[in-house]
């Protein structure tokens, strides 16, 4: 092992971003990240499997809060309100980071291999997501339902906050809590 | 162009799942594929732009019917009756096909880039779906939140009708309509 860098990899993340924002994903290489980071390439892949990975810095983390929100619903707690709570965790993850969050996702937008990976990762938190509500004992018809419309709701507020991102900006929480509402008046009349 | 060979794109299609099964994925060369289909690759070509297409040919003809499904459901339909009615459409695709459509999705689960290749599909489908909606008049949050939705439902009714497979298999429309009764259940409780 090296020295301890202090943050190596929220340094790396960064510089990362700023230069596929810059110069564009596929002329940046390892070894920009790493010069503009101040670091080695060595440590960039202690750190991470490639460049496309480090898009995905904090996604298990930003998981692991979601399913403990589950894990920590009250007894009381119905599916959907599992759910929400679980949102809830991840709005507070994204809260302040919104700046940052709009450029990655431009990145992402931008490229098709990072789109299909973007939609690999709510795949496995759909997944993740049942399995955690499955613990609290709900069937596993209405777990993998309300995991995957938790999933929908999350991307159309996502979606929307991500355009209000350069006006004034609402909070993801608030956004997420206007989706569920809609999502209760939508699926009652039927 | 050559001499017109009589449904050149179903025999290529079906045996490319047949080699994909027997061989695997990664074995089977597009030589192979036209060798048992009896037709040359440049037939295969003009058809597909690779090994990887041939598992989504039809998926264009599959959404075009949900869309006109949405398109066409009565001037008195609410969203969610609309895209019930593109679920629909979709259920009567699938219908007497259950064996083929299961052994090309074990093919896709066993291969992330194909698993990949299947969300994008999806995430095209929830976009066209949505645009449908807004087409009769549905506001934009309601319409995405809707699509969403819809393809949520479409995604947990598929794997129970896949699993369910091999054994005595109900309609994938009978399972698409209780995921359809079971979020609304699940939605009203929060």
């Amino acid at each position: 092992m090296g020295r301890w860098e202090p943050n190596a990899r929220g340094r790396l993340a960064q510089a990362a971003l700023e230069l596929y924002i810059e110069h564009g994903f596929e002329q940046t290489t390892v070894a920009k990240i790493t010069e503009r980071a101040g670091l080695t390439e060595r440590t960039f892949f202690r750190h991470f499997a490639d460049k496309r990975e480090v898009l995905f810095a904090g996604t298990g983390t930003m998981l692991d809060h979601c399913v403990s929100a589950v894990a920590e619903a009250p007894d009381a707690a119905t599916p959907m309100e599992m759910i929400a709570a679980a949102l809830d965790a991840m709005a507070t993850e994204f809260q302040g980071r919104a700046e940052l969050i709009r450029q990655r996702q431009a990145v992402i937008e931008a490229h098709p291999e990072l789109r299909e990976r973007e939609l690999i990762k709510l795949a496995t938190w759909a997944a993740a997501l049942t399995d955690a509500m499955r613990r609290r004992g709900v069937d596993a018809l209405t777990a993998h339902l309300t995991a995957e419309t938790g999933i929908a709701v999350l991307k159309v507020a996502f979606a929307r906050w991500i355009t209000e991102a350069e006006s004034g900006q609402r909070p993801l929480a608030q956004l997420i809590g206007e989706c569920l509402d809609r999502l209760g008046t939508v699926t009652a009349s039927r």
